[in-house]
């Protein structure tokens, strides 16, 4: 597959979406980023890597975070980290308490804020800081030491938590938060603040098109069946409420994030990122969206 | 990949399964079909049948006659369709008129039941004997004449589709139903009633592997692109509140019905159907869902 | 009390509102009445007549017919009839199908359409030709011959019954309406198109004001306690989704309609009517709230 | 009226109710109260007492304390305080979560829960202590210095605060809530301990049955009208989720507690208080209620 060449159709295309779509506002320091950026990058299991734009530019991986985050608590917890968040998609806002009183406090799935929440306080029970745990499985997937996060965004986004504090009572109301309630947040602001590159990000993900091994080398991070399953849970969750609409559009496992980021992977072939701030009113970014149905048109690479 | 001894092992394993989960309750017809039943057949897209247990036993296809019916609707009306029904999980049990109402009337997406009311009302507009017209082109895809639908069944949930009627009455309401409600309803109670069996919906599923067209013929039923995406809404959507759960265990396209069946598809290589009546609080197949996760486990065949 | 001069400051009060607020839209019939009308009256216990304005012009009395119908329901069917229907303010638009949903197809009280459609259909079980019986009824509680109902108004909502036909069809689906939808719609749409004035209704609701007694009279309509509990009912639930504001300002027992009427009651005094046809979003005349609470205002008989 | 022999005839009706229903059991302190107590008082405006079995021990008023707390925070704030709060039922459990997501953060009324936290963030705003102030304002309404909150159950209300705190950030993230969501939970935690006996509490809410005035004094504490309008807010809203039903058989104002405590009171005559501390499952006394009812039908004195 020539992917220099589809990265580049891919960025041409892309042109008349800049300035389409708004930048995400909760925070100030998201809020001012400029919004006409793109960059994409693939990198494939054996280790080429294609970018176009600014794939080597960091950027707020906000809810990105919550895909590595899951995986690190299923390293440590295994199948009984189901018991405490569910694996449907939510079919309401990623912010809605709705669903939780319904549902005696279990999230839907861990990819909503809830469900993050939980994992968060999972982390919190087995690693004494659990965003520098994050940080530390990022370096690793990424094969890139210097990876932090921005601690003004992490102390922003915690000086705007009030949803998440609430769903965070919420669920330790019904037992389902086991940490102090601010303690949780912290961590969970924190994860969210980390910065990381298109083609980190495509690398990092690697390992979840491979079977569940770190490319290029016998390092495995998940078994093999947990590790399809979590690209199947990307599938059906990974991009808030438009996941049917993604999955139709697209057909690939992904997860995106505020910050304009939206990770996907290819089964058997390599790990994707794309990145621009702008975003749909689902959460999604608008051009990244595009980006990767452009990917799979061109490609031929759904899953499908 | 043989198939054959894959099958044998599934029915084998199954075994215990049986006695556990309940028949559909809510007519008489599907009340009394004996629950100890299984059935499994896979049909390649060079037209092999591999098959085990009762898998030539025709039951009530029920729900699956949605795919179906969403196809025709495809192919009649193509992309506007979208603007009518959603393509969104639900994240509601399958009749739920909660979010029927925050939406305006506008369905989540065709699998569930108001979905495929809207989409038997488009065919209803199209065709002067709508029911008549999903039975020919099941004919079509199974290559086989004597596919019909049980009268009885059909009278006997028209007897009670109370919910349905309420469901299509509001969605009226809203201006998101054309023909008269009576109408839709014993057009979707007859499609319901439709008997086919694991060979015959195993083959009738196999253009949606094969790219769009009836495998071993030139005849094109959707275009290559429709064709992936409705593979994908089955992920996302196709085993009614289960779906997310579905996907992480499975990992295929899949449609169920209450009456047990639920049909699959491996994208390039062939459909699938499993059949066995009694089901789990979801809807679902019990036995049936088993099978398909030991089938991908077995054959390694998930997309993912 | 100088109810006179109170009605007289009332229609002067009332002058600036004409023009605001909108007639109900959702019927041709409804749409094209002249909204700058006003009409008051109070009919005392001992039977004196004080009117103002178009007191003496009939109009639509819509959701009033649901008290009328309840007490005609409560007479043949007594308490066991509150096991099919609630006695609480539903927080809810009064349309809403999702408490129905919640609760089992059991409405929260029968001044909400639903709930109103289970009394409906009590009269249907009780009465041949249940809307002559509550035209009957308003004749005696009115003492005037000439009470009917408007057969296009009729048949003009039963043309814009679908979502009233959802939630008839709903709650039989949960086994809460016995009589055939069709017909409880029927008799449920000719008795809201019933035709009375301000006159006629503040001297029908009198038996309410006086312990159940139609007033000059020894005719019993109620025994004292149901009638004093059926005005509470008038308080917590009578004005759609403003009740607690409607308490709250008003104070006084009252059921309105979208045609623009309200009555309501002072208990040991008199009957009270006012219409105007411009209506608040909630359903409720805007110059009549207005005008009950200059009423409670300047006669000091709230309730509190 | 002879109250005393009506006293004396519930107390020999509440009898067989004791042993029914449930002591609150969220916190240990309330937990362990002795379920088999009752007392009932009754004072009147010319300043009479009446009272029979357990009437002047006291108990943890509770949610009757949100009665007191919005007098006074309507004493300083005034009309506009009804743009924060609602004034309508709320039609669900009194610590719901989901009516606040669809009404953008203003709680349905000051007597759930979520609106109480409302009231009590006015009263941080404008008093340094405002627990302090709320216990003031009870020793001047009842004439008794020694009134004071129970510092074990403030604190273990705290610890047990999770939900509250849920809605506290919830409505915090809408912009309805002022102050640190810490400092208003432990106020209304405070708050909520006041311990009071039924002698008392009837004293106290005599000014809301007086048209404003403190009974037997020129001392007003609220203007006739808001007086008046909130005796309406209690009738529709001040029995939890059974307003309704409270409204209907018992017809008086009142506001209860989960402590057992429920006060109410007779326009132009009296407060009543009833203390019983086994609630029914809707958090309102068994026997409180019960008696209540009594009182309504031994005296003719319901609103209505």
């Amino acid at each position: 597959m020539d992917y220099a060449a589809v990265l580049q159709e891919i960025e041409t295309r892309v042109q008349p979406l800049m300035g389409q779509g708004q930048v995400a506002q909760y925070i100030p320091e998201l809020a001012r980023v400029q919004a006409r950026q793109f960059g994409m990058a693939v990198v494939t299991l054996d280790g080429q890597v294609f970018e176009v734009g600014a794939a080597r530019q960091r950027f707020s991986i906000q809810s990105i975070s919550k895909l590595f985050a899951l995986v690190l608590a299923l390293q440590r917890v295994g199948e009984p980290l189901w018991q405490r968040v569910g694996r449907e998609p939510s079919g309401n806002p990623f912010n809605s308490l709705v669903q939780l009183e319904h549902e005696a406090g279990r999230p839907r799935n861990p990819f909503i804020n809830a469900g993050a929440l939980v994992i968060t306080d999972i982390l919190c029970t087995r690693f004494a800081v659990p965003e520098n745990a994050v940080v530390e499985f990022l370096r690793l997937l990424a094969g890139e030491a210097e990876i932090h996060y921005d601690r003004r965004v992490a102390r922003s986004e915690l000086g705007h938590a009030d949803r998440n504090a609430a769903m965070a009572h919420f669920m330790k109301s019904f037992g389902n938060l086991h940490n102090p309630v601010e303690r949780v947040l912290d961590a969970y602001c924190r994860q969210c603040a980390i910065e990381m590159s298109c083609v980190e990000l495509a690398r990092a993900v690697g390992f979840l098109a491979n079977r569940g091994c770190l490319p290029g080398t016998a390092t495995r991070i998940l078994d093999e069946s947990p590790a399809k399953r979590l690209s199947a849970l990307m599938l059906t969750c990974g991009t808030y409420d438009a996941a049917g609409d993604f999955a139709f559009r697209v057909g690939l496992p992904a997860k995106s994030g505020v910050g304009g980021g939206i990770v996907a992977l290819v089964p058997g072939e390599c790990g994707v990122c794309v990145w621009s701030p702008a975003l749909e009113p689902s959460g999604n970014s608008l051009a990244g969206s595009m980006a990767l149905e452009w990917f799979t048109t061109l490609t031929g690479r759904s899953l499908f």
